[in-house]
């Protein structure tokens, strides 16, 4: 049997429109016949790059207004929950670090989805590295094990560097996908042209 | 016959995925069975006080780059062509002039088409009053005519009042809809939602 297509999924959990794509892309890339590598990164440095010292959703106002109803249209069209958290952003480097340790790991998915769950469904906080411990205790988790190994200096270190990629690879938001063969999608709204092209589809080829 | 629900299409002829909708929305509109208000704008005014003097695709370089290859994907699987104009932005004030003085009669949407054709389709010009000019004549429209009512202080006037209009409803970028409700919808990735709502349906609803 061939190897079956790859998609990488770049999110970052202070991303509202990753929620979208972290519920969403499991059932979409199976029906596409695609794999999925779950790439969580931080934005923040990226953003801080371009003089950006919050969420663009904050230091411009009415993109910001028009972003939560937008989302709360999206989620209802998707059966999905929604409730803004307060305050946003949340900061997502403990959880970045927990869902990368976890990424090589079929709970690595589950950790994320169950983090923008809590997040963006539920409106909970999710910055403090006692909210991503309970998630990861209520998966089931060896939570000792799994938050010294995420806060580990190792982890860390891959933290940062997949982040560097992130920014070198031309990401400027979240999420992001890149096929295999480096075409780069951005934006929740482009996850099913992502996993078509991934397949090997191409627009306007019919 | 009831009358027909009407959806407001706000544009600014420097914008990219501006002319993905333009050549979109007549065809949709008509199958959703809504009829379309053309609202030309500047969005220079709006991007000036929020400290932009450019357009974002160039004041932030990776989200141009990105841009650039996405107007590409997309204008390919809708058919449309392609080119990217030489400079970017082009000042789209004339043009709006233009659009907006023929707003209230068939040939708006269609000089508008013609702008968006030449300027994204293939890659030329569009900020002169020749060009603008040249545009209106092949259209077969009394250039004298059309001009002089454009270029009127009370077709200036009322350019600017709309501009100003679109910053007081929460407008942060183009295209961007309105339906009857006030419901807003941001960029061309919108307009099929827009066009449903226009049309009475919900999402999650059914």
């Amino acid at each position: 049997m061939a190897r079956r297509p790859v998609l990488e999924f770049w999110y970052e959990f202070a991303s509202s429109y990753s929620y979208l794509s972290a519920m969403r892309i499991e059932a979409l890339a199976e029906g596409a016949g695609v794999d999925i590598r779950w790439r969580p990164f931080l934005l923040g440095p990226i953003f801080a790059a371009q003089g950006w010292t919050s969420s663009p959703f904050n230091l411009y106002p009415a993109k910001g207004r028009y972003m939560w109803r937008d989302l709360e249209r999206q989620a209802a069209a998707l059966g999905l929950p929604f409730r803004k958290p307060d305050p946003f952003p949340q900061n997502g480097l403990i959880a970045a670090r927990v869902a990368l340790y976890g990424a090589d790991h079929p709970w690595g998915a589950t950790f994320t989805k169950a983090v923008y769950r809590a997040e963006f469904g539920e409106g909970r906080a999710i910055a403090d590295p006692g909210a991503v411990q309970a998630i990861v205790a209520h998966l089931g988790l060896d939570t000792d094990h799994v938050m010294k190994g995420a806060q580990g200096d190792a982890n860390k270190t891959r933290l940062k560097a997949l982040s560097e990629e992130a920014r070198s690879r031309g990401i400027f938001g979240a999420p992001t996908f890149f096929t295999e063969d480096g075409e780069m999608f951005w934006g929740n709204d482009r996850l099913e042209q992502a996993l078509a092209w991934a397949a090997g589809e191409r627009p306007g080829r019919g």
